[in-house]
């Protein structure tokens, strides 16, 4: 007889299937579509020459030890380079305050697991990143939403949602994915402070951090608690778990980001990596320690800005130029994505459907408000496409739009 | 404030933590050691110059795909060779049977996700692998341990178990960890009917099955399963999720393996660990496809069989010349370990300590019994260690063991 499968699965898998967002996002796979759907780095500015370098000397000089298993909490040289990295760019830590995770959707994934019971609530920003809402469903996670305008988090409303008893507070404070803002530095103050005083640690997930195209850099959160709390030491033992990657800085098909902790919760998270896929690829650690350890990330962050920063201009200026008066976007300071919202009574999902028979597309932003709303918004990637490609997809998605608007869905 | 972390971890973390001999076998680490507990693969076969050329031929054509994100299901050319490998080697599949992982743990977490709800039973062998349990128990996992001899589980207790209802049936039919015992066709073809009649799911993990040094290949569970259902098609659809990896072929740091399933069950398992990490390393899976894909495995299985062979028969002949003649062990036909078995009242956890004296180790056998047991036993690694290095740390774990049974601990 065949097996019944679809009664063995566990309760978990109840909340996990196909939603329509997904339906509509497989189509924007195909080729000949201009998609700002995704969220991919441009090709063009991976440093191949160097992983080739890298992995020619990884593997004469050190084959049998990038091959072969090693260490749950990552390859050593690897975590100290992460730590004086992140003294430059977030807060000051020690090789005991990182573990290696593979890709930093494994590091949301392993918060999740270590942190939540089912039911639990977790607060969020709305909207906030879709991967981190896939990888806490899994562990029955609820979301307390509070509302953000172009200066990230409304913290005012933060306090109500302390009160609620959340077991943490997830937030993405640079070049927000999905709506790019940026947390103040005032706002990024008072969170800790309440934070702190309310006892719930914070998830702070930084992917895009340096890849700021105006203005100057904030501190990080983690940062900003170090010194709220006087810290003194090398290591970190304060109330924030920072995450951040080498998806954007070298490649993300390297599968290779970092989960900064205080100690204790490090050796929780090393414990859950060991039961989970026992450690990340050795040979991938060694050899992204090759291409960065000579200070190469400083001069390759460089093009990617360049890079990014063009595609950004060229996206809000035709933009500017090809977009109904209706509809407003956010202007963002970095990172690889733009907000757009629509008029209230616009369906951005309905949008999608006739933009793909134009072969564009984007995301609604529905998928990013865990507790509903957001029909009329829509994430726009500026980072994949080359201008020329950005030029003619903003034109079609302009005419799209006017369309929808002429006849009001 | 410090932040009371230790009160925000979710009810599943509480059974993790520290064992004694988790604690014991840190100890073996030390680099003095004769270690024969690990599960290493040896060093010297590990294929350094093909990773060189495929790393160089990848990245030259293929830089800019090979360093992107990539779909969760894995590279569909190394599906597509895995599914060729494996009709060969165990059971006849299509690319759709099959999602890659980062290596086999994450394979068995994945399982666990997928089907337990806190306090499932499963049923397992005694003793069985140590990861899996490791896996499972995140998930609150209780197991039936089904007692097993030299030729793997005694099926004929099987049905006792199956009545409690299981969620499934977890084996490793060849050369198993830590037994190295091998599961006889008689028992595969009992298995099999047993499992159907009663409607559960068996998980065949097997990671050394071409490792064979002696005696003729069995076929697989999902081989056997296959022709019970008497299946036509391309495409398995029957009752067996079957784990296999290049960790033993290849090398382990690269953590790459693969997992086979109904196609149904795939798709479930693509959800999951699309949650979970997004995708294996794409890089990792161009590379390995790359240093495979002309055959290049079946050429390189006999150097390692050889490499092993001799291992094993050294760490026999030693064994039979040096340890006490009360104490018994496995003669197993492949894979990286064999077993010991001292007399009842001796405490292996004791022995160890005696024998990290001595600078010699093994893994005391406790840890491989879940529901408790097997104290008076000792699982021995042959593959890491040199014919020399095996000399030496046979005689003096020998000397050991003749110190200890004539203290009677």
């Amino acid at each position: 007889m065949q097996t019944p499968w679809e009664y063995r699965y566990a309760h978990r898998t109840q909340k996990m299937g196909s939603s329509i967002i997904r339906e509509l996002l497989k189509l924007t796979e195909q080729p000949d579509i201009i998609s700002f759907a995704g969220g991919l780095p441009a090709p063009d500015v991976f440093p191949v020459k160097e992983f080739q370098n890298a992995c020619n000397e990884v593997l004469q000089n050190q084959g049998a030890s990038a091959l072969q298993y090693s260490t749950t909490e990552g390859y050593l040289p690897l975590r100290e380079m992460i730590a004086r990295h992140n003294a430059r760019f977030s807060v000051q830590v020690a090789a005991d305050n990182i573990m290696i995770t593979s890709g930093s959707q494994q590091a949301l994934d392993f918060i999740g697991r270590l942190f939540l019971n089912r039911g639990d609530y977790i607060i969020v920003e709305s909207p906030t990143y879709l991967g981190a809402l896939q990888a806490w469903n899994a562990y029955g996670a609820q979301y307390i939403s509070v509302p953000s305008d172009e200066h990230g988090m409304i913290v005012d409303k933060l306090e109500e949602a302390l009160r609620i008893g959340p077991k943490f507070i997830y937030i993405l404070p640079n070049f927000q994915n999905p709506s790019g803002s940026t947390l103040s530095l005032e706002r990024r103050k008072r969170l800790i402070v309440l934070a702190d005083q309310y006892g719930v640690p914070i998830v702070e997930d930084d992917p895009y951090g340096q890849l700021r195209y105006e203005g100057e850099h904030i501190p990080s959160v983690a940062t900003l608690d170090s010194r709220y709390r006087n810290e003194k030491n090398e290591e970190y033992t304060g109330n924030v778990i920072y995450l951040s990657t080498f998806s954007k800085l070298l490649a993300p098909g390297l599968r290779l980001a970092w989960v900064v902790a205080p100690p204790q919760v490090v050796r929780k998270l090393v414990m859950t990596k060991q039961a989970a896929d026992l450690h990340t690829s050795s040979f991938i650690q060694y050899v992204a320690h090759e291409v960065a350890k000579g200070g190469f990330l400083d001069e390759h962050v460089k093009v990617i800005r360049a890079t990014y920063k063009e595609r950004r201009d060229v996206m809000l200026e035709m933009m500017d130029e090809m977009f109904p008066e209706e509809v407003r976007w956010t202007r963002p300071h970095g990172g690889m994505f733009l907000w757009g919202v629509l008029p209230e009574h616009i369906d951005a999902a309905e949008v999608l459907k006739v933009a793909l028979d134009r072969k564009v597309a984007f995301v609604p932003g529905t998928a990013f408000h865990p507790n509903g709303g957001g029909k009329n918004t829509m994430r726009l990637n500026f980072s994949f496409s080359s201008p020329d490609v950005i030029r003619e997809g903003i034109t079609r998605l302009g005419l799209t739009l006017k369309e929808a608007l002429k006849n009001g869905h």
